[in-house]
């Protein structure tokens, strides 16, 4: 018998699956996984995109440019409040762009992303209204204990 | 006989609050805007901060290592849903260091800022949940008509 899961739970199986269909750039998952009304969004570097037209147009840009990409997501935290939910995670990324030649796989780059997504809670499920991620330019230092190797 | 202000219109006055804190170095004030509960900041190129105590030890430190900032936003949206309200807007910043001598301003440095800011409504009235700022790398130009001048 499964336990009904928590709605926090629940927010970050539809986060994970937000990048999932990033990563295998299926573009109709990612649509559905955005809430219908007015939605906004920042990749790494961009201004705001506004409206499901913008917003979705970007993604179908970033696939045609993207030959591969995978995301290993950390310190993801979950914060439910009524009908919205917060999450906040690490995006480490690994990314390649189409290659140069036929057949070959263009260089990998690493990056380091952090990201806020809103979601909203809807008669369909969880729904991505916001996405904001954003380059790690310099450490802080604050409270990382565990400081990656020079 | 004054017309009650439409949440929007409510949320756009703490929004606007929010940044004149900043430029004020008004902690006190900066402190009663965020939420109570578990909030979040990312500020631009930096990791995610969260709790009231890593964000308002990050504002403190950026208040005594500021001597001039200034906020001019632009394109601010706000959509509200429920009790959550989603603020988009850009971040225009004009801030200068401490002098290297005393009695002088240190340089001013201008940056592009796009913030994504979560409020909740509570009854103490709307509330700082997420604060998410990151720097605009480059233009993607796709919707924009009014480029700055190279």
């Amino acid at each position: 018998m499964s336990r009904a899961r928590t709605d926090a739970e629940q927010v970050e199986v539809v986060n994970t699956a937000f990048y999932e269909a990033v990563e295998r750039g299926d573009f109709e998952e990612l649509s559905a996984i955005w809430l219908d009304d007015e939605i906004s969004c920042v990749h790494p570097g961009w201004p705001v995109l506004s409206g499901r037209g913008e917003v979705l147009r970007s993604y179908a840009l970033i696939m045609a440019n993207t030959e591969y990409i995978q995301f290993f997501l950390t310190d993801v935290k979950v914060t439910v409040l009524g009908d919205t939910a917060l999450v906040v995670c690490t995006e480490n990324t690994l990314s390649g762009g189409p290659a140069e030649e036929a057949g070959e796989l263009g260089p990998l780059v690493g990056q380091l992303i952090v990201a806020t997504n809103v979601f909203r809670r809807t008669e369909d499920g969880w729904k991505l209204w916001s996405h904001h991620g954003s380059p790690v330019l310099a450490e802080n230092g604050e409270e990382e204990d565990d400081e990656t190797p020079a």
